[in-house]
């Protein structure tokens, strides 16, 4: 276990300021109204590679030495991770190898390789990730950047909660949708120094809750191949995230297919934001607590915005 | 005519902010490659009401004394000034009746219900909508405010550009589309006065192209029922609105139904906005006419985001 320090958070704000942006804050009285909250959305899904995750790939990218920096990156993913930090890579002009599950979303797979990344395939399971992952990376020899577990990303996801925090001049609450657990994690690192009476939730897909399930168990518990609309979310904890989950974490919800889209549809249709499945989660857990929730001033991270228009979930196939 | 005054314009600003939001301006690497130009969106669908013409509505709502408002208001509308005068008449609590198109889209009517306003259907053509009008005026007798000739709604939209202006520190050019003339003769009023050398473009659908024939004609030329996909841009300019455009629009461009809907679909795409058809017609014709804005820096008036997600115009039906 390599945890990430808050200075490390520090030092990732100040070093990926010039390659993502300080994402606006957005706020609707029809969801205060329907939730009883102050709900206070941080855009993600506006940096210009669509994701929070641009975020850690940055820090991680931009603090490789020159020797380091010239076998490239490698990293496997569901998606936002593999596009961040082809994004990243593609700034500072070094190689990105990714490898991604075939069932990843055409949305996600076209940004890769806009960006410069090369795409390898796996099947959607993590075994099959990591075994082929094994294979991309002795070949390239590039710097493994783990999508979450990487102390490294874990700091520069934890520099959007020090945004929030900043922005709203403070919170009761912050909830975050919680697959591998590298957001949240940020968000721990960042909170229990700055504001440490801020509450954490963490938001996940019944049918992808193996985090929930962890939690309550009081040790990882991982399954290998989920099935959920929220294709960013069906990664297990690892070592790190699982310090700060099992830390700092005040809760974690769950909500329904059913709910998830619906939650995505209210948040288009109010907010007028382009959000993931993934980012659903966070509006259809306070939908299903709200006397959780209610009367609290709560910041809602939408972590990303890449999705296939073609295949939205609910049109008819 | 009873044109406003550049005074108008900032009475309107401070009467209407307690109640409209000063939305964010948004820019995209991706665009900004695609069409060679500096482009700064004005994210007007993210106001509450989800459209600028919150801002107009807001402005005569509220500049009624307590008389006035008695009776409440009444108007005519596509469906955005509709909305966004219940929306306003809902603030100040009084009533407000509107007559819309059958057509209109099932988001803007459920809108100007949820606001507590009152709708009487017509036919989609401009004479049907003025007799039915002419009916509901007389049985109500709530103070005209229509939905873009009216000098208050003139200068309520003329808001917009002065924080444009105000959020990008100046631009070569401001385009936005082009229906009745509201937003275009505001845009007109305000930078006129406060930065004379931008140009002002007008977009508009091919199929309701009056205002562009208007303009190359000399005179006002109205179609009655013109078939588009951008709903809010099928009416004809009047005496005031045409005053400001035939003065101060530099051009008025065009796109196909075609172009309109890909430019919706690549802005919710890489901007990640829901925005409506209406407002895709400025990208759509700057990426036609790329040699007129190439290297400029450009403000596009996104004007407003309320569609039927369950009939976007790239699905299937």
């Amino acid at each position: 276990m390599t945890l990430p320090t808050f200075q490390d958070m520090l030092d990732a704000h100040k070093r990926i300021a010039p390659h993502v942006r300080r994402t606006p804050v957005m706020t609707s009285d029809y969801l205060n109204d329907l939730t009883g909250a102050d709900l206070y959305f941080k855009c993600e899904n506006f940096q210009e590679a669509g994701a929070f995750k641009v975020r850690g790939a940055s820090n991680a990218v931009f603090g490789l030495s020159e020797a380091e920096a010239e076998k490239g990156v490698c990293t496997h993913s569901s998606g936002n991770h593999a596009l961040s930090l082809s994004y990243a890579a593609g700034r500072r002009g070094i190689p990105c190898n990714v490898v991604m599950p075939r069932t990843a979303p055409q949305a996600k797979k076209d940004a890769v390789r806009r960006y410069g990344g090369t795409i390898t395939e796996c099947e959607p399971s993590t075994s099959s990730r990591e075994a082929v992952f094994a294979e991309v990376q002795a070949a390239t020899g590039g710097d493994f950047v783990h999508p979450y577990n990487d102390p490294r990303v874990i700091a520069g996801q934890g520099t959007c909660s020090a945004e929030l925090h900043e922005q709203t001049g403070g919170l009761d609450a912050v909830i975050a949708p919680i697959g591998g657990g590298g957001m949240i994690s940020g968000t721990c690192l960042t909170l229990s120094n700055i504001a440490p009476g801020t509450e954490i939730f963490a938001a996940e897909p019944e049918q992808a809750d193996d985090a929930y399930r962890s939690f309550k168990a009081g040790h990882i518990i991982a399954d290998d191949a989920p099935v959920t609309v929220a294709d960013g979310l069906k990664v297990p904890l690892k070592e790190n995230t699982w310090h700060f989950v099992s830390n700092h974490v005040t809760d974690i919800l769950t909500a329904s297919e059913e709910d998830i889209v619906e939650a995505m549809k209210i948040t288009w249709k109010y907010l007028r934001v382009v959000m993931e499945p993934s980012s659903a989660l966070p509006l259809a857990t306070i939908l299903k607590n709200k006397d959780t929730f209610a009367g609290k001033r709560v910041g809602v991270i939408i972590t990303g915005g890449n999705v296939d228009l073609d295949a939205l979930p609910w049109m008819k196939s």
